[in-house]
């Protein structure tokens, strides 16, 4: 969810705003969104919204953000049509406006003189921000690798980076994602390599899953899939959306005639197609997935068809994706994913400790903040920085919500903001209240019990023996003695209780739940939620 | 889970009964068996258990086997020792017979005449199995690598293996975890060499957190801490067990005097202790997660400190190791943890690509069959065995439940058994039924709604208007438009009904469930779990 704000006096730019896709322990979640109360709270303050690329961790939340405030949204070209078709979606496309960066090109945001610099990245146009105040220049990486090699050899503006480090910096902020790994990511070329090898060698059909903004990597196998007089498919609502979008900005090139539409995928042999379809990390509903189970309209693998899987398998997902792989070797398919083996079918978009070097020593700040990763991958950005002589004053750790103040003095941590999450509904997209997720949790652990009392109202005694029901509990049609044993409980806590507690609803209930917690948990260990209920007949 | 069985006319033997950590999926649950319904139903047949080693995912369900069968457990000394304290726990110490496997020596059960043969892997005593029948032998790996130079100095013994491939071995059954990773796994004794530098240069308290079985581990740490001159501890309950254990067996060598009780570490300078501490994947209560939140009674770390993850990351359990680093870096310690960094701080006890070549050259079976290891595992298990001329009939990759048969013509697959996982919650030791786990599915994703009728048993005639409570589902009290149109729909449903539909309850709950269902549906986009209740007054 990388989201920042830039205040300059009464100014504000804010730079992304992503979503994060939720935690199984987030049970019925779709979506993550940064806690927008700061947004909220200067309203009045924003003056622009920057985005460093298109990604879902960075762009995510945008229309969220929208729905808050009325601000302009700077990004590249294709930042913008993957934003837009976003807020097409949330109708909110009209009131928006929507302005074009270019490399090279400043432009003024109250006190803020913005510059985008390209840097490579997974996705095309992205890149990062310079941002001069009259303090100084900030710079914000965004996600970066310094691709040698890039696929449209734009390679990144290290010249640019160069200027102003040679100008003085006052703070960089980078990328840590992979400070974890030694030496450099490998290029976006070196796929190319492996992916045409098995393009090659293939005599039934060929899938390559991949993430629908990866242009490098659906010009490679587009590129690929003409070299090797396959025609082309693009499955997936995404990748057909996205491939649609970059084909229209001359973004993605495909040779005319090339591509087909899936419902043409039968008509055509196997060793005649190449497939680039959406789904890489087993999402549930995606094509690949939908695919591995043989039931996708117009897709299917057999036995000489081979798969593979050009993405990171992002650390949550292992299961889902590795189950679907699995289905895709029991229906005959060969499946190529990251084994480590060489020439590699996917690589990352985020630089190794080299490129976060070499970044460092190109740009020389006075500051350093790294941003994007965990607490750990922070930390040891922190370690590598102390390695080289680049920073010349401070390095900041830094977590989510916290401020960090610049003067003529120098920088200090100031205080927090509040931040946290935001969990979003995806069939309704309605906020999903903390105290609903922790309900359901309970719940989820060891199931809900349901005792319902009728109580007359003129005499103020039961009118029937207390009723339970149970959900996610033990089956309790074949526990007739717990049934009974719970009666018991409640009819002796009512019986125990003097006039003003059973007259006061809320007491009563309260003595009931407490009473059945201590003889559940007695009688079964499980501690499931109670919810007494009481009907005035 | 692993475990399989072997038939020869009447009779049976069991190899292994492990157990498995339970999925983010799999609600309230705490231990996942296998489905045991084979052995209930063979129960007469069964002549033995043999275990090949004492870790959890092969000894654990031995408890709950046990109550089923009643047959002699076979196995090393140290894997009895460990498998003792679990049937102590469960009250089957007294009724079970434990019979010690040495390797070399041969021992008969029914028409089986078994062999252990030792093999190394992370956990001592640990080893393959010769079974053989009047059709031949069939060597089961059990888990292996194949360490040259382990740091008992017990190295694998190839010879026995190759005498079995001289004599002729009818099938190979042989573990296929690590067959993804090219070349050799590195041996543990790269880790004494990464721990020792670690030790050498650390200047606060050192924590190395591993499993509690790895007692090479243990050695490594213990050596180191004498040689380095620190006092050491053992932290969490089963490391103090099983080096207890170990200790006791004359498995693991502690120099007198250098052993001290977690108590005693807050009276010794922090450069003069080593803690081995239990909890490597982040398990919320086990000691490194409460060192890691500063709870421990009386473990802390502080800046200077140094902790070591040596153990590998379970996937499932990233989330909660790098939340617990993270705490821990936060803290001040330098953390250490798998990063492909060399020497590395954990190596696999199982063997790589070349290490499964090897086995399957040695014992050049007639036929073979890769186990533990998902399918995609197994696959290329078979396909690397292809590579080779090793297996000189066939190879079968066989799922959980496949029966594969054997007679003088050859083998084939026919048919399978019932198999299955069987939950199992910890806190009770019951078993937690699919219907059960559904339930908390459901709820767990839109909540529950519990409409609550109370009907006149004269009149058949609603008492109140109805009740509805709910949890985990929007907040009622919130939305009063929404509980007042689901009691219309209620109403509704009940007067459009006629009067037979309304005196059987279950047709009347079964509308007011369907109608709830479109109705929420509708109005908030949700499908939680609803459970009418009828109150006859």
């Amino acid at each position: 969810m990388n989201m920042m704000a830039f205040e300059f006096d009464d100014d504000v730019v804010i730079v992304d705003c992503g979503v994060m896709f939720p935690d199984a322990e987030m049970l019925g979640v779709d979506i993550v969104l940064p806690d927008l109360t700061y947004v909220r709270e200067n309203r009045e303050r924003i003056r622009a919204i920057l985005l460093t690329h298109g990604h879902e961790d960075h762009i995510g939340g945008l229309p969220y953000l929208l729905e808050e405030v009325d601000a302009p949204v700077y990004g590249t070209p294709f930042t913008l049509a993957l934003a837009h078709s976003k807020l097409v979606e949330h109708d909110l496309a009209e009131d928006t406006e929507l302005r074009e960066m270019q490399p090279h090109a400043h432009f003024q945001v109250g006190p803020f003189q913005v510059e985008f610099i390209h840097l490579t990245h997974s996705i095309i146009q992205s890149g990062a921000l310079a941002i001069t105040t009259p303090l100084g220049t900030i710079i914000h990486s965004g996600d970066f690798k310094l691709d040698p090699t890039p696929t449209d050899q734009q390679v990144s503006d290290l010249h640019t980076l160069a200027e102003y480090g040679k100008r003085g910096v006052l703070a960089l902020f980078s990328d840590s994602t992979n400070v974890e790994r030694p030496g450099l990511t490998p290029s976006e070329r070196a796929v190319r390599q492996r992916l045409g090898q098995i393009m090659g060698d293939a005599r039934g059909r060929v899938l390559i899953s991949c993430f629908a903004t990866s242009m490098h990597r659906l010009q490679i196998v587009t590129d690929l899939a003409y070299e090797y007089g396959r025609k082309l498919c693009f499955v997936g609502r995404s990748m057909f959306q996205n491939s649609e979008i970059a084909m229209q900005m001359g973004k993605l090139v495909v040779p005319p005639g090339l591509l087909i539409p899936p419902q043409d995928l039968r008509k055509l042999p196997r060793e005649q197609v190449a497939v680039v379809i959406a789904g890489s990390q087993g999402e549930p509903m995606s094509a690949m997935a939908r695919v591995s189970v043989s039931s996708h309209k117009w897709v299917s693998v057999e036995p000489g068809d081979e798969v593979v899987l050009s993405a990171r398998v992002i650390p949550g997902n292992e299961k889902a994706i590795f189950r679907m792989l699995d289905h895709l070797y029991r229906r005959g398919a060969r499946v190529y994913y990251q084994d480590g083996s060489q020439p590699p079918v996917h690589v990352s978009g985020h630089g190794s400790a080299e490129e976060l070097k070499l970044m460092l020593n190109l740009v020389r700040p006075k500051f350093f903040v790294p941003i994007h990763g965990e607490y750990r991958q922070l930390w040891r950005h922190m370690e590598l920085a102390k390695e080289l002589s680049a920073v010349s004053q401070e390095s900041f750790l830094l977590e989510t919500g916290d401020i960090l103040e610049f003067d003529e003095h120098g920088a200090r941590r100031s205080g927090r903001v509040t931040v946290g999450r935001t969990y979003i509904d995806g069939g309704t997209l309605d906020e999903v209240e903390d105290v609903i997720l922790k309900e359901r949790r309970h719940i989820s652990e060891d199931g809900i019990v349901i005792p319902i009392l009728a109580i007359n109202e003129h005499t103020g005694l039961l009118e029937t023996p207390p009723e339970i029901v149970s959900r996610g509990f033990v089956p309790l049609e074949e526990a007739p003695d717990l049934v009974e044993s719970a009666r018991d409980v409640i009819l002796r806590t009512i019986e125990k209780s003097n006039l003003e507690e059973v007259s006061d609803w809320g007491v009563i209930k309260e003595k009931i739940r407490t009473a059945l917690r201590r003889h559940f948990s007695d009688e079964t260990g499980k501690r499931p939620m109670i919810l007494p209920v009481i009907l005035e007949v």
